[in-house]
C-alpha cells in the first residue's frame, strides 16, 4: 500500500502551510501589539491543529486562542476578547461573526480561511480549568511534544480515512472521533496500519491510558481514552457506540482488502443519488412515511442537533406507545432554516379500540368502582376487568397533530428551543409530496441543502455504504 | 325474593316426574330381566340428576348405569352394555345412537327424553375405579344420602341461575360448573342466597373440602372442591378461571338488585339480534375480520372443541409473531358438519422488511460470517449488525394460505383431527362475505346453525352480557 501517494493529496502543501502559517502569525501579532497598546494583559497563541501540524489538505480552521491570567473575571475575558477578535478581523478584511460554544468566540473569514478567536485562560496543568476551552492548549503542547514527524504523516491518513468512512467528527451530529482521539490513536499504536490492525480486535469497553494514570475503571464508555492531560477526564466519552462499532467495522474491511481498494478509502465514496430512484425505494418497503419539517430556532448547531435527536427518539418513543410500530426515524437540518423529521412507520393505522385492563375480579371495592365507571362496556378476561378503550388516536398521522399544540407538546420530551418553531411551522407531508413540492427544499438557491437531504435520505435507506469499498 | 315463584316454573311437576321414573323404571327392570334370562350378571341403576331429584324441568337426563362386576374384562362390558342397551332402546321404541365419552355407551330417545344406557363397573368406594364413569354411581349415592329437600329445590335454583348467566356445564365448550358440582355448593353454603353471599367474596384458589380430607393443599386450580367420594381429585378441575370469575361477577350484580331484577336472573337473555346491526358493529371496530370456515371431522364433542380450542389460539399466537396483531380470536362450530374460526385483527398488512438481529460486531469471527451472508443488506444498530429482512408474509391472508398446506401446517398446534379437513376444506372471507354469501349458512335447513352462529358474534363483539340484569 503506497500511503506516500496518497499523502501527497491529503498533506498541505509547501504554499499552503506557508498562506495559513502567515495568516496565523499576522493575527496574532497584531492582537498582541493592540493588546499592549491598550493595557490588556493577554497573550495570543496559535493551537489545534495548524499548530499540531495535523490538519488535512484544504480543511485549515486557524484557532488563535487569546489568553487572559486566571485572575481576570468572565466579563473582562468575553469583552475583551472578543473585542480583541473582531478588531483583529477588521484589520485582516475578514468578516467577523459571533458564535457560541461554551463560551462565545469570534469565527472570521479572512483569505478564504476560517480564524477562530478564542478568549481562554492561561493555565499550565488540568487543575486550572475554568472552562472546556482552556484544554485545548494543553492538548496542543502535549501534542508538539510527543507526535513525531513521521507520526503527524499517520494522524493524517487516520483523519482521511474516518473522514470519507463518516467516523470523524466529534460535534453531536457526528458523534464520532475526534481529531485529538486520532492523535491519541497515533500516539498508543504508532502508525496507521497497526491502528487497523489493533481497532479491528476492538472490544467493547476498550481502553487506552497513554500516561498509565489508572483511572480507566472509572469509566463505563464503550472506548475509554483517558486524556493525558487531565487523568480524570474520557476523551471518547461523546463517542457514539455504533460510531464505534462501524469504525471497527471498516477497519476490518480495510484489511481484507486488496491495495486497490485500500486507496480507496482515502478518496470519497461517489454515487449519483437518482430521485425518482429513492422514491421508489421507499415505495418498495411498503412503509408509510411521515416526514415533519419546521423552521429551526437560532441556536448553536451543538445544541440544536441534541435538541432534534431529542424531539425524534421522543416522538417515536410515543408513536411505539400509540401501537403505530416505528420501522425507522431519523431528522436532517440544513443548520440554516429548516429541519425534517422522518418516521417510517410499518403501523400507520388502527383500530379503533384497544383492550384496558382494569383490576383483578377478586378484590371486591376496585371491581365495583371499576364496573361502576365502565358500566357497559367491561367484561372480563381470564380473572381480569377489561373493557375496549376507544383509542385516541388512529392513524399516527393523528397524533402527531395532537402533540404539536401549546397544550399537548409537553407529551414528548421536545428541545427546549424547539417547541415554539415547531408549533407554529410544522408540515406534515409523505415523502414524496416533500421531494416534488417543498417551496423550500425545491428552491434553486437551496440547491446544495435539496443535495444534502438527498444523501441523508440515501443513507436513511441504505445504511452503512461508506464502511466498504 | 319470591323463590316459590321461580320454583314453580323449573321445579318438575307431578305428571313430568312420573313420566321421567316410568320410563326409568321400564328400561331398568326390561335390562335386569333381560340380563337375568341371558344370564348376564349385571345390575341397572338410575344415576345422576334424575335419581337425585335434582334436575330442571324439561331438562331431564335419564342415566341408566349398567353396573357389571369388577373381574369381567372391559371388552365383555362393552359388548354386553352396548347390546343391552339397544335391546331395550328397541323394546321401549327408543331411536339409539353409540357414543363415547371415557367409554363407549348408548343414547336414546324415548318418548322425547334423551336415556343414557352406560356400561360400568360396580364399585363400593373411589379406590375401586375403572374409568370416570364410575364415579358417578358413587356421586349419586352421596348426594341421594346428604341432600335434604329443600336443598334439593336450592340447587334447582343455582342450577337456573348458572344456566341463564352462561356458566352451567363442565363439556368443553363451556368450561363451567357441573350439576354435581352444585350439589357440593348447595352442601358447603346450605341454600341458593347464602351461596351468592359466599361466592361474591371468593378468592382467587377458594377451597371447598366437605369431608375435611386435608387435601384441596395439593391443588393450584382457581376453584379447588375436594371430590367428597375421591379426596384425590378436585372437581372443578375443568372449570375455567374466567367463568369463576363471572361467576362470582354474576353473584354480587345479583345481590346488588332488587327483587324484581334478581328474577330476572332465572330466565333467559332474550335479545333481537340483526345481522345488519352486527355488520355495522365490526365495522365500527375498524378492525380486519378474516373467518375461516372448514368442515369438521366425525369425532365426539368433547374431542373437538379442545382441538378447536388449540389450534385457534395456536394460529393466535403465530398471527402476532410475524407482527400481525390480533385484537381477538375465537372459534364456533354447529357441531354437526362446520367450524368458523374469527380473527379480528388491528394490524393485517405488514411492511415488506423487518429488522433481523445478527451478532454483536465484537466477536470477530461471528460478525464476518453474518457480514458474508449478507453482503449487501446488513449494516449496524448500536453494536449489532442487523439487516433488513424481507417478511415471508406481508398480510395474515398469505400467512394463514401458507400455514394451511401439508407442508406448512406443523408450524401451528393444530388438533389432530382437524388437519386433514382444514386443508382440504377451509374458506377465507371477511366477516360480511360470510353472513350475506355462505352457502351452508345460508341454506334454509340451517337457520337454527345460523342463528347460533349470530348469537356467538353477538357475545364475540359483547362479551359479559348474561352476567348482568
Amino acid at each position: 500500500m503506497n500511503y506516500r501517494e496518497i499523502l501527497k493529496e491529503i498533506k498541505p502543501s509547501k504554499s499552503e502551510r506557508e498562506t495559513v502559517h502567515k495568516i496565523a502569525k499576522e493575527a496574532i501579532d497584531y492582537i498582541n501589539k493592540k493588546s499592549e497598546k491598550e493595557n490588556i494583559d493577554v497573550e495570543a497563541i496559535l493551537v489545534g491543529s495548524v499548530a499540531k501540524d495535523t490538519w488535512l489538505s484544504g480543511k485549515a480552521d486557524i484557532d488563535i486562542f487569546i489568553n487572559f491570567p486566571l485572575e481576570k473575571s468572565e466579563d473582562y475575558l468575553k469583552e475583551k476578547g472578543l473585542y480583541l477578535g473582531y478588531e483583529c478581523s477588521k484589520h485582516l478584511n475578514g468578516t467577523a461573526e459571533k458564535k457560541y460554544a461554551s463560551h462565545p468566540y469570534i469565527i472570521s473569514h479572512i483569505n478564504n480561511y476560517d480564524v477562530d478567536f478564542v478568549p481562554c485562560y492561561k493555565i499550565d496543568n488540568a487543575n486550572q480549568l475554568k472552562s472546556a476551552v482552556d484544554r485545548t492548549l494543553l492538548h496542543t503542547q502535549y501534542m508538539e511534544k510527543h507526535l513525531t514527524e513521521n507520526q503527524k504523516d499517520e494522524v493524517l491518513l487516520l483523519k482521511k480515512f474516518m473522514s470519507e468512512i463518516g467516523t470523524y467528527g466529534s460535534e453531536f451530529k457526528v458523534g464520532g472521533f475526534a481529531g485529538y482521539l486520532c492523535e491519541i490513536l497515533i500516539l498508543k499504536y504508532d502508525n496507521f496500519e497497526n491502528t487497523m490492525q489493533k481497532v479491528s480486535k476492538w472490544k467493547n469497553n476498550t481502553k487506552i491510558d497513554l500516561e498509565s494514570y489508572g483511572t480507566s475503571k472509572f469509566f463505563k464508555d464503550p472506548l475509554i481514552a483517558i486524556d493525558p492531560i487531565d487523568k480524570n477526564r474520557n476523551v471518547a466519552a461523546s463517542l457514539k457506540r455504533e460510531k464505534m462499532a462501524e469504525f471497527v467495522i471498516a477497519s476490518r474491511n480495510f484489511l481484507n482488502s486488496d491495495n486497490k481498494k485500500r486507496n480507496e478509502y482515502f478518496h470519497e465514496f461517489k454515487k449519483k443519488i437518482d430521485l425518482n430512484y429513492l422514491i421508489s425505494q421507499f415505495r418498495d418497503r411498503k412503509t408509510k412515511i411521515i416526514t415533519i419539517k419546521f423552521n429551526i430556532p437560532n441556536v448553536p448547531v451543538d445544541s440544536l442537533h441534541p435538541q432534534l435527536r431529542k424531539t425524534q427518539v421522543s416522538l417515536e418513543e410515543k408513536l411505539e406507545n400509540n401501537d403505530f410500530s416505528v420501522f425507522k426515524s431519523d431528522y436532517w437540518t440544513d443548520e440554516d432554516e429548516i429541519a425534517i423529521f422522518i418516521f417510517e412507520l410499518n403501523v400507520y393505522k388502527q383500530s379503533k379500540y384497544r383492550i384496558h385492563e382494569g383490576p383483578k375480579i377478586w378484590g371486591e371495592e376496585a371491581s365495583s368502582n371499576f364496573l361502576a365507571s365502565h358500566k357497559d362496556t367491561s367484561y372480563i378476561l381470564g380473572d381480569t376487568l377489561v373493557l375496549n378503550k376507544k383509542r385516541e388516536f388512529e392513524t399516527a398521522k393523528e397524533f402527531i397533530k395532537f402533540v404539536f399544540t401549546c397544550e399537548h407538546i409537553h407529551i414528548i420530551k421536545v428541545g427546549k428551543n424547539l417547541k415554539e418553531t415547531i408549533i407554529n411551522s410544522y408540515e406534515l407531508n409523505d415523502i414524496k409530496e416533500l421531494l416534488n413540492n417543498d417551496n423550500y427544499l425545491n428552491d434553486e438557491a437551496n440547491i446544495s441543502y435539496f443535495n444534502d437531504f438527498l444523501k441523508f435520505l440515501d443513507d436513511f435507506l441504505n445504511p452503512g455504504q461508506l464502511l466498504k469499498r
